[in-house]
């Protein structure tokens, strides 16, 4: 049995003999060491593990052992193997992460990645940054949402079953709201009556605003943090763990009532991101028929600091593993943990709205090609769903390729940042931006990259078909590229329309 | 004819012909100054008039005379005669206003009232800032929208008829996208051929941003102005213009491409703030189901600057002029002006969400009167549509109390700002707010007046059932009031039920 890692690394999975039988290893290294075990090694859990790993007392000494745990399965052990090997799982702009990882595993040895369960065992404080998510995030209905918790639970017996009596259970996944109260502590309290254990469970949220980018472990370390605990000498603890490595005082921790209201004001947080952007949209619609630059409106209504700089801009569609799913979240709390009737309208249709975004970009490109995609050879500019960051979760592109596929034409996708394509692992990226350019009728520039913004008109071969989704041309760029025969239309531009550049 | 103001001072209505001779003498003032004429002295004109007639050359001398222009009726004139008496036509607790027009009228007399449309000979700057408003707020659809233009179209006709080829006219209203280019220009345009007059129209659009409180002035002077001309000399003259009166080096003017996107920010600006509102309502019913504090989870999501900071609190409702009617508009011009099929769902839908708000705080108080309005007696706190403010302009304490007298209950109303609700003219407002505590069953906190937040639990005269619905409660004052007996349930305040207060 076999990893593969996105770089194409392979790595063989051990048999869980064998792993336990490293441990042992691992736990002579950890006496002595508060241990703070990491569970899940995805994009939040590998960034946390090596920003806790770099925690300094007063006197410069590292103050944790932190052991990453995750699962002996192809599909994840390459994190592990990665991790022990001194590289950062995650291929991050930010080279802090590769620095504290390299560091924290080669130098002060308190960073260590296993898939023995017996890991929890030595824990002080247990960190779930484990994967949660919605089965189907294009749903038209709260009835249609499913949401699987056994992955999570089947993570939170495990650390029942090893856990110490006195360690803290700090879960930072993004959960439903009242899935700590009513799944992992009846959970965690059953696992633990089990092994004769009466000690009241010490659980708490703190949820991340982790994000990928330049700024990937500042976002985790110098940037505010809100938690709760399960009781109060759960909160306390908490505080005090949380406080040991987040830059508190510039970022002081804010505590709420209670877990359902901590894990609610996450998902409140992404829902309103989301509504904001969907907000746009229909406004994008309206500016376009009427030839208004909304680019330009939107910039000149954000000048409002604290009420209207935040107001989206126009664009392709949303992508990332968060904005897509986490009002789902909340609807399925509300209908499966609360029984609610409740219905979030606003922010369901949010949801909907950003989801079928890219078919507008769709919609304009077809306008271009006179409604016949069909046999069309059409270049996608922009894969993942941020400029200048290889990440392509739930990226728009990828329902923009499906509805090209499913028209018939002949597309092709290129990416500064990528060489893979993970959700789409049958495409081919192309390299050579230059020679792709050539080789195309259309292109559709999905994401504001530098490299597609720093194009001159003198780059483009031959007069194309140009859908600019994302701003990545300005209106002397766009005029000039209409002066040379090339034919344009742009998400939110009603005035390349109203000046006839589509045509 | 008689015209009463607000406060009850009656002014008689002179005859036209009257006020045509009174003219001769402003015209005689008027000599030698740059002549701006402002059209229509409510809420925007009446400030705007005052603050341009405060605008002074480097020498500091005045810059304009300044020639409010009304109408000769019943509900105008006593704007006209209040201003000609030196006094400030809308109440405000902005000191200026009242300052700045004492000193323009009596002091460097460069600024008066008529009702004559002699004054727009004069002009060498017209700003239209003439009420437009939606027939009815209260729509469910696009359909059954109705913007009535005869008051504007007339407006403009009295402009047209009277201006010099040459003066500036200068649209402040809130209009539906495309009024400039497809309303005024071609009215003023036919009014001027009749007159022989071919030279071009000059004509701009530049909205407001104008806010009722301690900031009023200070919100025309000292802010953010966006505006757009039908074309480049209509530009440049209103950029100089503007420049003349506000604070540009602090807030550098905005220039938009032509007046449809300039109208259509104005619209999309106070979209945004209503949508925002919307969608936390949404999730105020969530929090409270769910036992949440919403007032403190939205807190400590507002630390995000730039991107949280101006989630919404849940509240009341929504008021005044422009948030409650300018989404209408744009979907009005869309239908209307533009003739297209598009449907502002999001923005819609929204509006009518606010609309309905003020129905949560009446279902709470039903919940805490146990189904069973009819006879109770009620006081509802708080009718205007801002804390500390006296404007009552679509309070949504309107909709509360309709609901109320619709239920059988018996309500009475207190405001520390008002003694009057326009609105409402049969509205006895009790001034005893302790003696109104004694005589109720109920009381609802619709508005966070300082008066209300001023409020300990020893002024409440005897247990009663509360509705907070602006955090006009703290918690402290809350389990203090639970504890002596009253009953209480709060908009977003999830923990108070979850506390049981309200039993």
């Amino acid at each position: 049995m076999h990893s593969i890692a996105p770089d194409g690394a392979i790595y063989p999975v051990p048999r869980i003999e064998e792993i336990n039988a490293d441990f042992v290893g691992i736990a002579q290294r950890a006496r002595g060491w508060r241990v703070v075990v990491v569970q899940g090694l995805g994009f939040v859990g590998a960034a946390v593990a090596a920003v806790i790993a770099a925690a300094r007392d007063a006197a410069g000494a590292p103050l944790y052992f932190v052991i990453g745990v995750d699962l002996p399965t192809p599909a994840a052990y390459w994190k592990i193997a990665k991790l022990n090997a001194g590289c950062a799982p995650i291929a991050s702009p930010d080279a802090e992460f590769d620095r504290l990882v390299s560091e924290a595993v080669g130098q002060t040895q308190n960073l260590c990645a296993t898939a023995s369960e017996e890991a929890y065992a030595l824990a002080d404080f247990i960190m779930v940054d484990v994967h949660l998510d919605v089965v189907d995030r294009a749903v038209e209905s709260a009835a249609e949402i499913q949401v699987n918790l056994a992955g999570l639970e089947s993570a939170i017996r495990a650390v029942g079953r090893g856990m110490r009596a006195d360690a803290l259970v700090l879960v930072e996944t993004t959960v439903p709201f009242g899935t700590c109260q009513r799944v992992i502590f009846p959970t965690l309290s059953e696992e633990r009556a089990a092994r004769g254990i009466s000690a009241p469970v010490l659980l708490a949220h703190a949820y991340e605003r982790v994000m990928p980018g330049p700024r990937y472990l500042a976002s985790i370390r110098r940037f505010w943090r809100t938690f709760s605990g399960i009781d109060e000498a759960s909160a306390r603890r908490a505080r005090e763990f949380l406080a040991s490595f987040i830059d508190t005082s510039n970022f002081p921790l804010r505590e709420l009532d209670d877990p359902v209201a901590s894990e609610m004001a996450k998902i409140l947080e992404n829902s309103y991101r989301a509504a904001n952007i969907a907000f746009i949209h229909e406004w994008t619609l309206l500016a376009e028929r009427a030839g208004v630059n909304l680019w330009e409106v939107v910039d000149s209504i954000r000048v409002r600091k604290g009420t209207h700089d935040n107001m989206r801009y126009p664009g392709f569609g949303v992508g990332g593993y968060c904005l897509t799913k986490d009002s789902l979240l909340a609807q399925w709390s509300a209908t499966h943990l609360f029984k609610m009737d409740h219905v979030l309208e606003v922010t369901m249709n949010a949801l909907q709205i950003n989801y079928r975004m890219p078919l507008h970009s769709f919609d304009l490109l077809s306008e271009l090609c006179g409604g016949a995609l069909e046999g069309r050879r059409i270049l996608i500019c922009g894969v993942s769903y941020l400029p200048d960051v290889a990440d392509t979760r739930n990226s728009p592109t990828g329902i923009f390729v499906d509805a090209l596929a499913a028209a018939g034409a002949h597309w092709s996708a290129h990416d500064p940042c990528l060489r893979f394509w993970p959700e789409q692992p049958d495409a081919v990226l192309v390299e050579d931006l230059a020679g792709a350019l050539r080789e195309t009728e259309a292109v559709v520039f999905a994401v504001p990259h530098a490299a597609y913004r720093a194009l001159s008109p003198d780059h483009y071969p031959k007069p194309l078909l140009v859908v600019d989704a994302n701003n990545v041309l300005d209106d002397t760029k766009a005029a000039s590229l209409h002066g040379r025969g090339h034919r344009l239309l742009g998400v939110g531009k009603g005035h390349w329309k109203k000046r006839g550049y589509h045509s």
